[in-house]
């Protein structure tokens, strides 16, 4: 026996077609799949005994895709902030992750990285950190879409000692949760200046065999890019090239130096940019070139980073703020459209994942990845033009239903996988863990 | 008989001086004004007979100075987005208002942006506007401080004909208002290319009158030093101080293209600068030289700008911003720390407004204009440094109590002064209006 759900939205936006906006509809989820598009009246006259959800307050649109994050780091937010990158790293991001990182830390702060994110209207996670089972099993426990970047470093850390260790254990990972939905896997390899060549050969070779995609820091900063050139001979992104990485199972994130070779390399061979424009800034990288990029027809996405840099896993906030820093950084304000940078939180980002045919935009056939914002503040009235109002105007609190594969895990701000009060007091406890050492 | 009350918060955070926190302590108002400071135990004992509220999860800190609003453009917010300046004034913004704008249009859109104002945590507007009247109603009725900027141009609106049109009606404004607590008066010259040498000229001769400052855009694109250039063969800033603008009673809004020299001449001059970082982004003028600036001991507060170009009135999320992009403008992640930005959206406000001896920090004597952040919610625990959650993980809907001049205007996220239903039906009102037409 098929579950059949029709919501009726005020306005519907399903995001394929670019900018278009229904109105008296319904989005019919039939099991964990959008089922059909069609006038409200109808969908109360051909489903007569589905459940029928009205939504008189709400867009609905697909969920955000946050095409780059560490979730886990949501617990050291705020615990050095205003540094170099390289400061920040070395002097206090790294030594804590030594001294804490853990299985259950991962397992605990990612638990409440998605809870924060699916408040927020995130229903897909693009993870890379450490400890990959832990990442999975609290995306199952969440409910959230969760794609585990199993990390390759040439150094040691907590989690493995060497590429070879890193990438044994992303085999683990990789075998334990086959065939588990929802959950996916992508090998990342940390960055050019973290990962030696033979590393990367080897990265490439596994994710070929597991055919999965690798998820790298690329062009983060200038001088990721100087040291690359002193130590190597070229840019980061051509040695990267010559080791076989550039193809459209990359996601290259961050991005931020790039000159007109660079940009040309990545549109000839499909590479996918997550675009980081808080952590970006807070990190003084820089300004990444999105409207050149989208321009020359690359695909880019949106990610927060982690909450260590940003510091919040809002991709609202954050597609916000990548469509007003594209105008400034291109000196042009018709750069990056409000309809454009909902694409790229959604349909963008679930193509850089290579399921652009599963989740990203609200047509038939796809998953049922949804989210409902609530538009009746006073924040976001009146509305001449609800897309307008969702990018520029509205905060992630307005956000009020949240269903992954036609799931409902929030429920007018109610999450139902999980329970507020013990996330709570997970974070009291590692807080009082982490702050007296 | 004087009403005391004491609050009792777990973090105290005065922003004079600049980083502090503390914790067990309690402030005490006394009708209007900061009583005392004090251990929260000794407050208990001194004051036996006073109000005590216990702010068991808030951070309480000075109110947020908005020194850049066209508060009743809120009516107006996305009907016209990803526009270059010149387009948006011109073919959009200029022709809505000549259409629609009235007293009733002001007082409605001023007392709804007032609301979203207070929401988010901000005590007093500076604004810029025209009917400058309804904008001191809308102060008095929401109970906001409000300083009207009387706006003076050169060519006809349906508020008046000419710059003597509008100083006239400046000078009725002011002498209708005298003596009213919480609103005071600038004139606001719009910008160096609406308005001529003679109109400057007699702006500040009013101004001088008056004894009140002066509020005037000043280079928020490249085009107007341009066009300055040209038709005066000199740059904005310096014709502005031929013509006896620049002193500590100005304040420039934007100043997004200054060049060495002119930043000399702004520290020379004492002028103050609001900084509007979203509006300067969404209308593609470009990066301010923030931290420039503040080497140089250049005053600087925060602006949203008119919600029709930012499309918040968010102070929060505007300091935010402010901190981030100065990181990435300067490339250096250490400027604009999250102490200095909660410095700049309080203190700075208040000294560019003349009013730094009775708002902007938590100090004995100073009237209380105060806000409490809740810091329980799942997106900004575990709390390490409370300034760093504020300024980078907040939101807005995290403020739960604001007071003015010792008054409270919201508690728990409710209300006092406005009824909600009331300010949602006339944005719903002018909404049919205004898209009608």
């Amino acid at each position: 026996m098929k579950k059949i759900t029709c919501l009726h939205p005020t306005w519907l936006i399903p995001v394929e077609p670019r900018a278009c906006v229904l109105t008296q509809h319904a989005l019919v989820i039939c099991d964990d799949k959008i089922n059909a598009l069609l006038p409200s009246a109808q969908a109360y006259q051909d489903y007569p005994d589905a459940e029928h959800i009205v939504l008189a307050q709400q867009a609905l649109l697909p969920g955000f895709v946050n095409l780059h994050a560490h979730s886990a780091m949501c617990l050291l937010r705020g615990l050095a902030d205003d540094l170099n990158l390289m400061d920040w790293l070395t002097q206090h991001i790294w030594p804590a992750e030594k001294q804490h990182v853990s299985d259950e830390f991962v397992f605990d702060g990612s638990l409440q990285a998605m809870a924060e994110m699916l408040r927020g209207g995130t229903t897909t996670v693009n993870d890379m950190y450490f400890y990959d089972q832990a990442v999975a099993r609290a995306g199952i426990a969440s409910g959230m879409r969760t794609v585990v970047g199993c990390s390759v470093l040439d150094f040691p850390t907590a989690y493995a000692d060497n590429a070879d260790g890193y990438l044994a254990k992303a085999v683990a990972a990789h075998s334990a949760f086959a065939g588990q939905s929802g959950v996916s896997f992508k090998l990342a390899p940390h960055a050019p200046y973290t990962v030696g060549d033979e590393s990367f050969k080897k990265v490439v070779a596994l994710a070929d065999k597991l055919a999965i995609g690798i998820h790298c820091h690329i062009h983060e900063t200038a001088d990721e890019v100087a040291t690359s050139l002193q130590q190597y001979g070229m840019r980061p992104l051509e040695r990267l090239h010559q080791l076989g990485l550039l193809s459209p199972q990359l996601i290259a994130a961050h991005m931020v130096h790039a000159n007109d070779a660079d940009l040309a390399l990545l549109s000839q061979t499909g590479v996918h940019i997550a675009h980081n424009p808080a952590s970006n800034l807070k990190l003084a990288s820089g300004f990444a070139r999105v409207h050149a990029m989208q321009a020359l027809g690359i695909n880019v996405g949106i990610g927060t980073d982690g909450s260590a840099s940003n510091n919040k896993l809002d991709l609202l906030g954050d597609l916000r703020m990548a469509a007003l820093l594209a105008k400034a950084e291109s000196g042009n304000a018709t750069a990056l459209s409000a309809a454009v940078a909902l694409e790229m939180a959604t349909l963008a980002g679930a193509k850089a994942l290579g399921m652009g045919d599963q989740i990203g935009s609200l047509v038939v056939g796809k998953q049922a990845d949804l989210i409902a914002i609530d538009l009746s503040a006073l924040e976001t009235q009146p509305v001449y033009d609800p897309i307008s109002q969702i990018v520029y105007a509205a905060g992630r609190e307005q956000v009020s239903h949240v269903w992954v594969n036609g799931r409902c895990l929030m429920r007018e701000r109610q999450l139902l996988t999980m329970e507020m009060g013990a996330l709570l007091d997970k974070a009291a406890w590692w807080q009082t863990r982490i702050a007296s050492q």
